[in-house]
């Protein structure tokens, strides 16, 4: 007894030595994710082991299958604090992981698998030889890896799993990542250090952080990725960048995850050497033939094209007065013997400044419905502009019925303060996504859109610019490691609900004590008000620094391209604030369905979010509070900064449940925050002041500085330019 | 009993879990560097343990005394796989860690401090009240962390510590690194990622690497960083970038680091709105002088400038017909208040092409020695040209005995392969320290002039271009954190060996098996040689791709200032190859002193290490091994290829002695550098092939490609440019 004693403390002590060395990394340093497989409350892990006492998988494991049964192990191991065994025979409690063809067992049940399709998956408490089991199972073997990360992420959030039912198939058919990454690692909009892709050491040397990345996407059902910026250099075609791509693909593949690339329409001219990109040149239709052939060789499931064309300078079609479903179609002709597709961005605007630029996108696209080929979907962003803090759905949804139509939405806050902000993005992307178009009566959501069930496309897509990069948290912040999260999440199935992913991520990152739940939660809730309260409110838009967009700058209105400037936005002068985009303006609410519109251009009915975005208004309008319109923009810049404030309290009240280390990111974060917000309330307030030319409603403290001030600040060498 | 069993088994359960749960991060990814303080085998922890029973350090202790009992905690606890306790009194085997000032009982030993300095340190084993315990002082606390660092690496290497008297001091003052970094956070000629300094996020957040980083450099004696290129933006004088600057000097004070900053002359122009930067303009001063005021108010301990003027574009005092040294004493007089010092780059060379890139800086700097003032030190490159391979020593080392002459080393590795080229540094930068200069008779060695001894200067320095970035393992390979690690070693006692510390750095990142340390050692020492053969053989230099440095470009000839120009170097033609430096030519073997001189200039005595850089040489010449010159340069090329594939054969053999991760890095660099270092071979024989138009000696292969395919090769979105 002694003896057993003995050697259990010289275990003791061995083992607590490792984590003594281990220390300095094993910190809670962000880089697990939301994959952090910390061990659960003892309660929770009683309840669990016994329904893992094994993993049971095919003998010859296919390579996504083992991913599989190597997340479990790892996951349950830790989960509940102790290795989890993999047997070759199903005893009480095991985990059947596998497709009914690889494992009898599963394919004896006779199992509802048909309505699962593809990617799908099913876990289901089963008996099997008069034993009690757990199936993890789907009709491939990625929809058994996604069982396996949903079976993990019952036992991390402490759901029961000893009476499992649970079906679940993705909406949508291509989830995807959008890197704006440079092949130079700089990445554009990128806020959390530069490109995970090292691309300079690539194909050789693979960084153990692709794999994570993989296994983090899979986790949450994302199943593409486009590697590179959609202003994209024409080097990610050249062989030696092929190479490197094939790479990345490889070691994404058993993770069911598609490579796609950012293409320069003008690469015939600048790889090719050919005199044009005319699309409807034989030539460059050939050249680019020739170069889908080589990518599909060295990458056989590549998954196709994202091009940004006549956009911001980017080459396109439109160079040879060619229309945008010629260019597509030319791409998709070259991916099309491959079923590779072509996304072909919406985000265009002109440079003439004297129309809206709300409008243009809708006027391009909506012509061409129809015309585009099979394997082409239009990506068009969640707004009419360029991912604001809040704007209305882009008028697009529902208004190409014969068009597959994707949602962009971005995960990187270029426009949200940048990675120190807290700001939870499920909130914003479930309102775009419950949004109606009225596109086919009412329920005609953007959801339902973009998913392929109003107009019945078999191709739908949801892409997100990614905020992943090579900072050790990923997302230059723990907070933003939620909106990667969500966005995987609701693109799995764009009706769920924002809270209850929020509630899901929060359990798992951070703890499942409800006293940090619930407060943490409400917090990213209100997080994505605030800011639009401190940065927007009442329906402004585009109101940042130039070309950083960093911190505020309504005064801007000296830039070549009008619709560059915060002015041509706000349109405040001595008479009022506001976008007139009624009929009396631009009349962009007429790209809206008839009860959109309505509500839209209608005073009554409009709403505080988007008043200042369709209506030019008197500094003295009267708003349905009774407060005047500028009394009303006063309080909202204030209002943001008191919600930030209460963000601080929350968190400071969560310290008990944190980690020190990402407790006090978080503290300082919020702390930038709230310095910035109230720049943001404080600048704004000076500005539109300057031309209202009113006093400050009662109790408001004025600016802390002149507009002067704030017009003098400069950031040079601000990030992701 | 049970009842302890069971607390026993529930803490081993909880313990392994979190070990569990912590080992993606905690797998061996090279964060750690040489201070992973994991578990000694059992034998020297046994020997260890009783002489490491507690620590004892003064009741209120500095910040300095306090990193280094937090240290020793870890480092001992992680090493000898069990806590280690602080204790207020001494016991049997306690260490004692204080000054004599601080620590009564080692102020009773009256021990021999006084040729310690300010920053050497004693280890001692003593009795104090009758017990046996180690002392670990010094005259200041910095010493005493230093001595903690010695104990550690003591322990570390497995040496004894139960016999200790082991006394060390600096010898040269100021031990520098040089980080290239902009404000941006890209790095020039950085090949580990982006900075590792979040400028934006600076200086609110402060990454716990920096901590990191700090202990990392203490551990090796470097107490002293630059933390911006020496292409310096103005911007780093605004009160945004100092303010963020006093922030990481903040962090780094406690470790005995003080801050430097690269500065732009003509910052009183860009920032000043001064219509002038002549450094006699009084209004220029007077700006300086006020800027390092402001500087000195955020920063008291601030370092000082670092100055690159008049070279490769940037501004300086020339630029008004003022010399290196008026510009350089204007800015020392705004320092000398603050006992700052102005560091002055050597680093000129001008655009004519017709002279002789070796002579010029010696040209320039000579003849103002004795103009500086006295908180000026120049800083010279090891070599006349600019970090090759393999270079002589500058001729300015021994030339300028009234001026404080600082050693510049480039430790990132940009003309020698970037980070996945396996080259030991510490072979090169001995070479140079060894190297004699005859200044003042035989045994004038550069390490005698760099530390001041030759000439009886106070002011001494080597400074290190940093080869750190981002990367997890800091260096952009685990074999680059030697370079780190041994300019460190040298830089405190530049006559150490750097095979030596190789030993040492191998042990402690490694492991302490002679089967692993005596191989490792060997490839490591062979490495230096390698790279030389199979890039630069026989004295030719700058041999490398236009901008970037990577790879073989001897043919480029067309770039617009001559002495960018491989072929200006090679000087390969019809007759001969080789720059002729003697008295037929530039005469640079006349800046040496003539014992030197003599050495350089005469065939017979000059060897092959330095045969071309001085001499140009028919093809057919014959060399001491009665070879021709032509078939010596293949054999040199090839012999290099061939040390690489020995190295791959030796690393091969250490799999049992690493970890998975790292060995796997290894491995795959190695094979680029073989891959690379064919490529070298073959592309400079085809090219030289072209001049010399001789048969291949027997038993060389031809090049695999034509000398157009090498030509033709192009590296866009290349690292470090």
């Amino acid at each position: 007894m002694i003896e057993r004693i003995a050697r259990l403390a010289a275990i003791v002590t061995i083992v607590m030595a490792l984590g003594l060395a281990a220390s300095p990394a094993a910190a809670e340093d962000g880089y697990a994710l939301w994959l952090r497989y910390q061990p659960l409350p003892q309660g929770i892990r009683a309840a669990a082991a016994p329904h893992a006492a094994a993993i049971v998988a095919p003998a010859a494991p296919s390579p996504t299958i083992g991913v599989a049964v190597a997340e479990l192990q790892r996951g349950l191991g830790g989960l509940l604090a102790r290795p989890e065994p993999v047997a070759h025979t199903a005893g009480v409690g095991a985990i059947l992981v596998g497709t009914p063809a690889e494992l009898p067992a599963i394919a004896a049940l006779h199992l509802p698998l048909s309505g699962l399709g593809d990617e799908g998956y099913l876990l289901r408490s089963a008996t099997v030889d008069g034993k009690a089991v757990t199936i993890v199972t789907g009709n491939s073997d990625v929809g058994v890896l996604y069982g396996a990360f949903a079976l993990l992420r019952q036992v991390q959030t402490g759901a029961p799993i000893d009476r499992l039912d649970l079906a679940s198939t993705p909406k949508v058919r291509i989830r995807m990542l959008d890197h704006w990454d440079n092949l130079d690692r700089t990445v554009e909009r990128g806020y959390a250090g530069e490109s995970i892709w090292d691309w300079w050491r690539l194909p050789d040397w693979h960084d153990p952080r692709y794999t994570d990345y993989a296994r983090a996407n899979a986790s949450i059902g994302i199943n593409g990725t486009v590697l590179n910026n959609v202003n994209a250099s024409p080097d990610i075609l050249t062989p030696r960048f092929i190479a490197k791509a094939a790479a990345l693909a490889d070691i994404f593949r058993p993770y069911g995850i598609k490579v796609y690339l950012s293409v320069n329409f003008a690469s015939p001219i600048k790889l090719g050497g050919l005199k044009t990109a005319d699309p409807l040149d034989p030539q460059v239709a050939a050249w680019w033939k020739a170069k889908a052939d080589e990518i599909y060789k060295a990458i056989p499931d590549f998954g196709g094209f994202l091009v940004k064309a006549n956009s911001e300078g980017q080459p396109g079609p439109g160079d040879y007065h060619r229309s945008h479903s010629q260019g597509a179609n030319m791409l998709a002709a070259a991916l099309a013997p491959h079923h590779g597709i072509v996304i072909w961005r919406a985000f265009v605007y002109t440079a003439t400044g004297d129309g809206d630029r709300a409008k243009e996108a809708y006027d391009e696209f909506k012509p061409l419905d129809g015309q585009f080929a099979d394997n082409v979907v239009l990506q068009v962003k969640n707004g009419p502009i360029d991912f604001q803090p809040r704007e209305p759905f882009s008028p697009l949804f529902g208004a190409m019925p014969k068009t597959p139509l994707g949602l962009e939405v971005q995960i990187t806050k270029e426009y949200l303060g940048f990675a120190t902000h807290l700001v939870y993005l499920g909130a914003l992307f479930q309102e775009t996504l419950d949004a109606d178009t009225y596109a086919d009566g009412p329920g005609s959501t953007v959801a339902k859109v973009i998913d392929g069930e109003l107009d019945h496309h078999q191709l739908s897509l949801i892409a997100g610019v990614a905020n992943i990069g090579s900072d050790r948290d990923w997302c230059g912040s723990d907070f933003n490691q939620a909106n990667w999260y969500a966005f995987g999440r609701l693109a799995w199935d764009p009706t769920a609900s924002s809270r209850a992913i929020a509630v899901e991520w929060a359990k798992m990152t951070f703890s499942l004590d409800p006293g940090f739940v619930g407060p943490t939660v409400d917090m990213m809730m209100l997080s994505r008000e605030a800011v639009v309260n401190y940065m927007t409110p009442l329906g402004l838009a585009h109101q940042m620094g130039t070309n950083h967009h960093y911190g505020p700058a309504p005064w801007v209105d000296n830039l070549p391209q009008a619709e560059w400037n915060p002015a041509y936005y706000n349109r405040a002068d001595a008479t009022g604030i506001g976008f007139d985009r009624t009929k009396t303006g631009s009349n962009a609410v007429a790209q809206y369905a008839p009860p959109v519109a309505k509500r839209f251009a209608d005073l009554a009915t409009v709403g505080d979010k988007y008043l200042l975005w369709f209506h030019h208004l008197p500094w003295t309008y009267r708003m349905a509070s009774d407060e005047t319109l500028w009394d009303s923009l006063v309080h909202h810049y204030t209002l943001g900064v008191t919600q930030v404030a209460d963000m601080q309290n929350t968190w400071t009240a969560m310290q008990r449940y944190v980690d020190p280390e990402r407790y006090a990111k978080a503290t300082t974060f919020l702390a930038i925050q709230h310095r910035e917000a109230q720049w943001w309330r404080d600048a704004s307030i000076a500005y539109f002041q300057s031309k209202s030319h009113l006093p400050l409603p009662a109790g408001e403290v004025p600016p802390a500085h002149s507009l002067a001030y704030y017009e003098a600040l400069r950031f040079p060498h601000a990030p992701g330019i």
